[in-house]
């Protein structure tokens, strides 16, 4: 199968609303020409409203979309971005080291959307930070709040007991999203909207930890496996399944016109790991990378409209012999190569020591940075050690520099860290980093399962998330193993949907609990399609309940296979309920009982 | 195909270990006689001794067993009990609403395993507790304690660093487990040695929150579906993964005859919720339920060798109306069932009013409670209910009632639970019950998973493990779907392995780190055999790896799919590595650098 062949056709990539469900747009009442895009799942009892949740799938998610691959997404953005008036670039032209010198048979054709490239200028507001900073309000920020919101235009009813019911350690997690707050956490650096300005195919979204926590997933080819079609259906298929922002961790040839693909076809956030692109330039040495390599790399993907880079500055000279006595050494391809670099010269990183520059190069076109922690622990054994956390201080104070460079910054962060030593890297990041949003990979709190690692880590990553993680980056199933396939990547993103919701909870933000109750509640009712259609995966809800109870009778039965009618419990408490007479006169007895200490054990025959 | 025949032939089990293991038995210096099992993972490096885990597969586990599931296992506690002098009864005969009057083609034949059938007499020890109490160490306590070591014979060497890099939230975990410990423990009613004295094939363990934390996994077959021959393969399943104990929770038909292959043939403990059968002898009605007919089906199944009944005993008609509220009622089976019973009578339960007798039938074959949550949360929404927690406290008077007349006690927990009220659950436990045993489900920490439910309940089960539960029962994926098949037992004995492992590390038991930092050296130096060997599922590991790098020559390559040879962080930091002297002279300097304030930003330039 030619992999060009697949790519023109829009068949080639999973389209059409998760079922029970339907993709809807909503606008601020504010802004009426701002599209913000929610799922919504209608339920089958008259009384129950529709559910409305927060959506990541793009145009792909529609009934009937009109998609393209050739021409790209619609640019919602460019209307944005015109008015904010930055020149039009020629652009950097591709070169064949982009491509790792394929030709022929083997060149991967780029992605022939055409768009208008633009940089901003010295003194010209770029970033959202910038902006923000101004007091000025972006188009960004508008559709942010909106999608926090979840479209609500006022705070939910009891969300001050909602708010109140949570402990979300310090965070400042409003009743209600407003524009102006969107500003004022990205103003004090506390959230980001990663949206580089060449990306006019983003649907915007925010990563701090006053937002509702995101999910990045990873795709990407290597030099042993995968092609440039997988990489774009993966794409579609991550986000269907929730993945809020996706990192394109390609490597070997054909890394720039496949990315050209993804680009213009991605309405989420794309972040990369430039050295990744730059070593192949080198062809493969780490000791051949020098600073121009790398800037041109940097440039080259910025000006394709890459929304954030993983630079791995942190990775000091001085950094590298903490690692000697580690169980598992430096476990980052991006950390293990700038160590190479530093140790084999005895030079300081030219990442650190040319940070200003890098600033200044992603400032033109707001990509945003996700400092990379390139020495984060690979075991239980190695973690919160003095080389994680002396790196994790430096990018403390890489972030202060960036700041003042007008950039938006994440923090990435471990790794493997058993569940007692989780809480020590969210506080520390937040004091090293100025409440800079944390975006971490789990933890995993066990190194024994390999083939479980998204549960191993899915532990962790929920636990973190409550603390203030921001963004947590998925593992799969084969992490440690071997390249996940598309099942893999679906089992990845609904692990760590779960737990971002399940940090969301915690956190006490004010909407989350709302699917949860919908979905009790129709439980409770035996409302077997809606349990289905508002769960994270319908399809496997609904394949499950099947498999033990196939017929569509069993579907409105009021009870399951798990017990039978006769020890339904859900059936024995509405049998109970019925006897409301009883029950409205005992409810207030009871609590008089319990609370005059009636549990006091009476001996039988007294 | 007959569910008998497939009963009667050996090959109808899954035997043989694990791959890349083998069973072992230790003997504990002091005592010779017994034989204590483990599992012992041969590793390829010289360097590296093997490593000896937990073993629950029985004798099912060896590499050419003899079983003959007809006889029914060895019988390893006949010759302890028999010491004991207890009087051999007659037992009581069965009838045919044991078996829900199956005739025919429709009854199962019982297990013809013989055995001599005991019962203490009062006045005399029976339990674990009262030879605890009496300062007695009895076989099962050494027994547990050389189990709990992984037969060592002292403590780790750094068992102190690793104790003291654990938080344990006030539990008292030694270094190394005397059978003294072992005895004091239960005789402080801190942990149990769930082990009926007709249950004569068991290896005994213990559950206690100083000890390794442990998993139930369930089974039983249900009115709407499962054989027989299904149940006893589930249990030898479910053991092979790691599950320390098992429950019954079949209903239907045959369910006595059932029970008598699984306990002849169980080395483990063996759970089962007496309502359930006594509901069914009275023909599903929960209002005909009666003390009599309880109490009968109490004496049927400690007769036949049951370790540990759930007792809803705390499910108190006054506490009935507090749950009118609710999103979702009454969850629980056997909590729905007594609700119910009290309610139509105003009634008081009989299982609180008679639980004096309760207590005297299971002492005479030392029977374990546990005290049953029958009015659990089965959603967020519910958590920390009013109805819960005054269950909770009911519990905590029983607790005490059962210690007093001589049994072994431990508490059923939640349920769905958001992770900031979990630690209030645990908590509140310790405090109610005396520090007894917390045994949990889950919890599950949202609620809109269906499908994943194993996910979202392992995340709490890590937590709440850490926090101080002794036995987590474990959640499949068909939770609230469908009845679990092999595949889902699997999953989720090794989802609630990996909780109880995080719980364990992060407790800080001496010997939990050993495995991972095994693991994670093998990893490190691309030892794949061993990494498989080494992890809870070898077989899954194994397939995964072999997905994207099937050729064996890859097993031995020192780079992996993920990253390919150019960018393998661990062979780049191998390569470090080899800069031996330079590492060595540096690590110093580099520690002063950071000790100094080292990571101080200089510009470029400067």
């Amino acid at each position: 199968m030619s992999t060009t062949s697949l790519i023109k056709s829009p068949s080639g990539v999973s389209t059409g609303p998760i079922g029970g469900s339907r993709k809807v747009y909503a606008s601020p009442r504010s802004h009426s020409e701002l599209r913000v895009p929610f799922r919504e799942i209608a339920l089958s009892d008259p009384a129950e409203p529709p559910v409305r949740v927060y959506d990541t799938s793009g145009p792909y998610g529609e009934a009937d979309p009109v998609i393209d691959l050739r021409l790209g997404l619609d640019t919602p953005r460019e209307a944005w971005i015109r008015k904010r008036s930055y020149s039009a670039i020629a652009g950097r032209p591709t070169r064949p080291e982009d491509n790792g010198h394929a030709t022929g048979e083997r060149l991967v054709e780029p992605c022939p959307a055409r768009r208008t490239l633009r940089a901003g200028a010295p003194g010209q507001r770029v970033t959202q930070l910038e902006f923000a900073r101004a007091g000025i309000i972006t188009e960004e920020m508008v559709y942010v709040a909106h999608r926090e919101n979840l479209a609500r235009e006022e705070a939910v009813a009891d969300a001050a007991d909602r708010l109140g019911d949570g402990e979300s350690f310090g965070a400042a997690i409003p009743a209600f999203v407003t524009p102006e707050f969107v500003r004022d956490e990205i103003a004090c650096g506390r959230a980001i909207i990663p949206a580089n300005i060449n990306h006019l195919e983003l649907e915007p979204m925010a990563i701090g930890r006053n937002f509702l926590v995101k999910v990045n997933a990873n795709i990407g080819n290597s030099a042993v496996s995968s092609g440039v079609a997988e990489e774009v259906e993966k794409l579609v298929w991550a986000i269907r399944w929730g993945a809020d922002t996706v990192m394109d961790l390609s490597t070997g040839r054909n890394i720039h016109n496949i990315r050209s693909w993804i680009l213009r076809n991605a309405p989420v956030p794309i972040g990369t790991v430039p050295i990744y692109q730059a070593l192949e330039k080198v062809g493969g040495d780490p000791l051949k990378l020098d600073w121009e390599v790398f800037k041109d790399t940097l440039i080259e993907q910025a000006e394709q409209g890459v929304d954030y880079f993983t630079i791995h500055a942190g990775v000091r000279l001085a950094y590298v012999p903490l690692t000697a006595d580690r169980v598992t050494g430096i476990v980052s391809r991006g950390g293990s190569i700038m160590a190479r670099w530093c140790l084999a010269g005895h030079r300081e990183s030219f990442l650190y020591e040319r940070f200003d520059e890098i600033c200044d190069i992603m400032r033109r076109y707001d990509v945003s940075f996700s400092l990379g922690d390139g020495l984060r622990p690979g075991s239980i054994a190695d973690a919160n050690d003095v080389a994680q956390f002396a790196e994790l201080e430096t990018l403390g104070e890489l972030t202060k520099v960036a700041w003042d460079k007008g950039c938006q910054v994440m923090i990435e962060g471990p790794g493997h860290v058993p569940m007692h030593k989780i809480k020590a890297n969210m506080d520390k990041q937040l004091r090293e980093c100025g409440e800079a949003p944390f975006y971490t990979l789990g933890p995993l709190t066990t190194d024994i399962a390999p083939g479980y690692d998204h549960i191993t880590s899915g532990i962790g990553a929920a636990m973190i998330g409550w603390f203030g993680t921001a963004m947590l980056c998925y593992v799969t199933p084969k992490e440690h193993l071997g390249l996940p396939d598309r099942e893999d990547v679906k089992t990845g993103v609904i692990t760590y949907r779960i737990a971002a919701h399940a940090a969301d909870l915690a956190k006490g933000h004010p909407a989350a609990r709302l699917r949860d109750d919908a979905l009790s509640r129709a439980r409770f009712d035996f409302r077997w399609e809606d349990q289905f259609n508002l769960s994270l995966d319908p399809d496997t809800a609904r394949a499950y309940h099947d498999a033990t109870l196939p017929k569509d009778a069993h579907k409105v039965a009021h009870f399951c296979s798990m017990c039978g009618p006769k020890f339904c419990s859900m059936q024995i408490t509405r049998e109970l309920r019925r006897d409301a007479a009883a029950l409205q006169g005992m409810a207030e007895k009871s609590r008089e009982f319990v609370a005059s200490g009636g549990a006091i054990y009476v001996p039988a025959g007294d």
